[in-house]
């Protein structure tokens, strides 16, 4: 079954998204023709996950281009620079949105000397080339996981990592439809994801739609399970891949690693390559978004703690590489040590 | 400070409950007559906590053998029975109800061929004992752990074990509580405690009344505050203690465990010794319980999750003696190894 909806959507120059907050209970689309509403809708999780926010920054800076009312390609490069600016202040943690603005900044710099015309096209054609490719790693990333996956497994799961958190199809998830669609049985443990419910409310979602069985748990429950029932293996995206195969992902996922390294289960991380951060040694640099108290204190416009009480509420944590049994890549599965493998495949010998 | 709510009150032949499902919106009491009625409440979480729920049973049996017509004993004491088998169903896991219940019981037989006015006065005052000794536990758990707290520590807390979830003063709360009044800095990491929210709803207001620094967290970050700031220990309370030392507490309590045994961060137990069930070699035969779906599916009104998913939620799990530093009981610290030193604990030469 395709999927009937689509994160991001480019229609004769508007750039549609899904609102995500409003998921589950409504589907309702935005129309976006400004590119710093895009830095905004990123910042407020309009849209999310890594490669979504990706094609999402790199979109925004074809409404930049074309927005702009000069014929002078310098200008419009310039213009297209203030906009990447924007964006790249949206959201710290995805290395993704930076990879993407500067793959569409060096394409379009080849123009800045040619014209207006030429140089918008060329971030349109790149924004396009980003998001089709997204969608294709996805897919090789959910074949390249096949073996790994045993029928009638059961698999826990952490936030969002389906075609809402992407370009299309799905990284982690991606993985269990491709599982799924190859005939293997599967229940999933969706993980909640407090603060903000991406498991509770999008990966179930999303799950329902493709027709794999699910129980949404609380995140504290991941041990209990795994102590008391067969659970098969984690698997999870990531926001940042470090060059000795840290990684950065939702908060939550480093909790859940560790529970699975005390039983033994399998815990694999699907990141495509755009997700890797070659030039940090280990993740404990990878800035950590501070996200809103109100995430915590409220759920919808419920106020669920008590007035003037301090939370703290980092979007993201790191599971350093100990943890991690594979990374599935586009390219292949990558294992340990992350160190040597990971550079092997960025080097196109791995 | 004293706080200034009361979980349970006797009054005059009334048993007075704060209704724990309105906090910390409102500071609403109820009043029992009826023993029924305390077990649905029970059932229904207005009382929680595993003391509070023994403390709130015994006075269910009270209510009940003062509420009998009959004048014969024999015929109070069927019925006090009778009122203890609806008791006993309220909820599973924590031993301390059916103590209670037994402790109750067992002082009531002793009137079964005496006078129905004496019977009745036994209840009474076997409730009153239950209740004056909870108070009494939690207040020497408090002084035994003080050598256990570093001055400036920074601790995590999971679930709510204040004067909320007890007779009063509180157990693992109790703990912080003391070392707070004797002087020691500290702040808490207050774990929200998903599904039910123990933690961020009733934990958090009672640090706030107690001027001890907070802030909420979501229960997957404990590991990532662990890893990333200097967190000194952990202290959780029990709902059941094994002979092994094994205990069943709320569900997140074990991943929090292992992240705290990851980090070689001392895990503490606090327990009255009410809570020990000697009849149980390990943790793996204390029943779990399932609370209602609706715990995961809405916070208050509100559904947060899509119609028709599954979930599933169990409300406590067992954490393995083996991640527990030491087990904090009104009678003295129990360091491993837990089965000797537990059954020497309750042989009285511990």
């Amino acid at each position: 079954m395709v999927a009937s909806y689509r994160s991001i959507e480019w229609r004769d120059g508007v750039l549609r998204m899904l609102d995500q907050r409003r998921l589950p209970h409504e589907l309702v689309y935005k129309d976006f023709t400004d590119c710093s509403e895009v830095a905004a809708a990123i910042r407020d999780m309009v849209i999310r996950g890594a490669p979504a926010i990706g094609v999402a920054a790199a979109y925004g800076l074809a409404l930049a281009s074309q927005g702009s009312t000069s014929t002078d390609p310098g200008s419009v490069y310039s213009e297209v620079k203030a906009a990447a600016d924007v964006l790249q202040a949206a959201r710290p943690t995805a290395v993704n949105l930076f990879w993407a603005i500067d793959r569409v900044l060096a394409s379009a710099s080849a123009y800045a000397q040619e014209s207006a015309a030429a140089l918008c096209q060329s971030v349109l054609d790149e924004a396009h080339a980003i998001a089709a490719e997204d969608v294709e790693a996805n897919m090789r990333i959910g074949l390249n996981a096949l073996p790994l996956i045993p029928d009638k497994a059961t698999i826990i799961h952490h936030c969002n990592t389906g075609s809402l958190a992407t370009m299309g199809y799905g990284t982690a998830l991606g993985i269990i439809r491709t599982a799924h669609e190859h005939g293997k049985q599967l229940e999933v443990l969706v993980g909640e994801t407090r603060p903000r419910l991406q498991g509770g409310q999008l990966t179930s979602w999303e799950l329902k739609h493709l027709g794999v069985p699910l129980r949404v748990i609380v995140d504290g429950a991941s041990g209990h399970f795994m102590r008391t029932e067969r659970v098969d293996l984690c698997v999870v995206g990531a926001d940042r891949v470090a060059a000795n195969g840290d990684i950065a992902n939702k908060i939550g996922t480093y909790n859940l690693a560790l529970a699975a390294w005390a039983h033994g289960v399998p815990f694999y991380v699907a990141a495509p390559t755009t997700t890797f951060d070659m030039s940090l040694p280990t993740g404990d640099r990878i800035a950590i978004e501070e996200r809103p108290a109100r995430e915590i204190t409220h759920v919808g416009d419920y106020r669920i703690l008590p007035d003037d009480v301090s939370v703290a509420n980092p979007a993201f944590d790191i599971t350093p590489a100990k943890y991690i049994t594979a990374i599935i890549t586009e390219r292949g599965i990558v294992c340990p040590p992350f160190e040597e493998n990971l550079a092997a495949l960025v080097k196109g010998d791995g």
